[in-house]
């Protein structure tokens, strides 16, 4: 089962955890100043290292695919599932994803460093994540000699990833937060405590679905332990602020939050066409009103999870198994969401 | 069972049918010029003519209401489903309602005339209210010398009724005309053919859930006959031109109405709160979709004139019966629609 389908700790308010370990090979320049066989050595190296390891068995858990290969539309619907770096998609040999067939554990090969192991859990569970991304990150290290100095720790591309090579990040869901217009004091505070403060498509992209990324800055000065343990903090700051908002909100206007919630359920499960932002907002009040249990008739974040994982433009695409228009979009963006929701209600009640 | 929750002729196109006949008896001045004895000679006279018509039997067939001893909300009430006119709700004695059991026919007595008959039906029927109309006209007229004049014919305190004292109007459903922006030219043409134009709540109202109310202006110099065939035709040729509009909208984008008339159901039957003037146009949307076929799972039109029927501020309040304020309003006119829609779905599924 994939990971984003499964319920997490303290999912009412943290959708996603994600942790990335950046590394680089010894002797070997960064990606960006590599010549194609340098590239080709590179990707063969990671590739075989990962295959000797325990972890890779039984080999049917794994994918390996070589970006060169792919269309246009399957690298944009990995994505947008968080699986490919933007990076990524840009054209050049050697780029390589291993995923796991549950794709919460990945590799990928040749982006901005040699190495960069990404895993993601459901909620809040940063030493699930933590754990799966350092066990298949010690299995490389063990056979290939990192990029490393006694000063400074791992060495990366960008100076900012120096040190530890570690990011963990949270997406959060913070609705009440922003109704309640206390989300742009919280993002000050972070952006001055050293975290980094995102919408949901990551670096740039504005908010959306209140839906916000959260992630440390700082890779170099701190041990990983100290990095995971702050973020845990922080986070469980921002969980109980947010759930203080929720109540107020409630307070205020419980009738105005049920109707916005049904309404919401309302158009989602009959529309015939919908654009990208309009479902993305309406799924966050659906959300809302299951999160609040405003909505308690089977419906489950579970089935939300799977929604929001495939309404996006190449996810669609890739289901249909064909390019569609914008209209086409809409409608079977419209339709997945109609039959997911209504699917749902079978199945529960 | 009230006349509005039958189907009728053309009931696609035609809401209702309604014949109203004006009279008033020899030798006694118009209501404006009546004092209080007169008023109350006037009513009784009336009232026992029509208890001794065949008609009235059986008598728990009928009530007879005195508006004087009606409250505030009752009255507006009866006026919402326009079984009382604006002009009884002002004060004065021996104002009275007689009217049956299905709500079809009534007498209104002492409103601008002595009588006003009114006959009302299901689609478009002209004959039919005009014979329960009539009917009612004659028994009252053989007992009671009605003002005629051998130029004129029958005598009403406004001129514009004298002569055949009658008026017949449809209430029009005219989606197709008003989308595609052609009713403002077949609204000229009405007016200059003769005919008023008015939104669904009479005189001055602004056409609101695409309900267009048309009737004759001329009552003299025109037997009842050509009154009634003049408007047959004319309706006969809306409906026409309707029909040609609703499909011409169809053909331009059969998706984007699904979509329009299935987000419209999605909210009535979830929403927690809603205003009167968003009811009657997204119950106009849904209309729109069932008499299409857009919408084909059981909810009838008999289910949605019940519904446009009680969720003016007065209905609901009686409804309740109690005083509602707002807030409280748009609470018990979501739960009303909701109600009425699933359990359209549950009697029919």
């Amino acid at each position: 089962m994939a990971w984003y389908i499964e319920n997490g700790p303290k999912e009412e308010t943290v959708l996603s955890t994600r942790v990335r370990i950046a590394r680089n090979l010894e002797d070997m320049p960064f990606p960006n100043r590599m010549n194609p066989e340098q590239e080709k050595e590179t990707e063969k190296l990671i590739e075989n290292t990962f295959l000797s390891l325990n972890i890779s068995r039984p080999r049917s858990n794994w994918s390996i695919v070589r970006l060169e290969e792919m269309g246009k539309m399957q690298k944009l619907a990995l994505a947008e599932k968080h699986l490919l770096s933007k990076r990524m998609l840009e054209p050049g040999c050697g780029k390589t994803l291993i995923i796991n067939k549950e794709e919460n554990l990945s590799i990928m090969i040749l982006e901005e460093d040699h190495i960069r192991v990404q895993a993601m859990s459901a909620g809040l569970d940063l030493a699930k994540a933590y754990k799966e991304a350092t066990d298949l990150t010690y299995g490389l290290e063990d056979k290939i000699p990192m990029a490393w100095n006694d000063d400074y720790g791992f060495l990366t591309a960008c100076p900012t990833n120096t040190g530890t090579g570690l990011r963990a990040s949270v997406m959060l869901f913070l609705p009440g937060l922003i109704r309640t217009d206390r989300m742009r004091y919280m993002s000050d505070m972070l952006s001055k405590a050293g975290y980094a403060v995102r919408g949901s498509s990551g670096e740039g992209s504005k908010v959306m679905g209140y839906k916000v990324q959260v992630s440390n800055q700082l890779t170099l000065g701190l041990s990983e332990e100290e990095i995971l343990r702050d973020l845990q903090h922080l986070v469980e700051n921002l969980i109980e602020k947010e759930e203080e908002s929720r109540s107020k909100l409630l307070q205020a206007d419980k009738l105005g939050m049920e109707d916005k919630v049904w309404r919401a359920r309302g158009i989602l499960e009959n529309a015939r066409r919908i654009n990208y932002e309009e479902a993305v907002n309406l799924l966050a009040d659906l959300r809302l009103g299951v999160s609040l249990g405003l909505i308690n008739d089977g419906l489950s974040l579970v089935s939300l999870n799977r929604v929001d994982t495939n309404i996006g433009n190449a996810s669609l695409q890739q289901i249909s198994g064909k390019e569609l228009i914008d209209c086409e979009l809409d409608e079977s963006r419209a339709r997945l969401i109609r039959d997911e929701l209504k699917g749902a209600n079978r199945r529960i009640r």
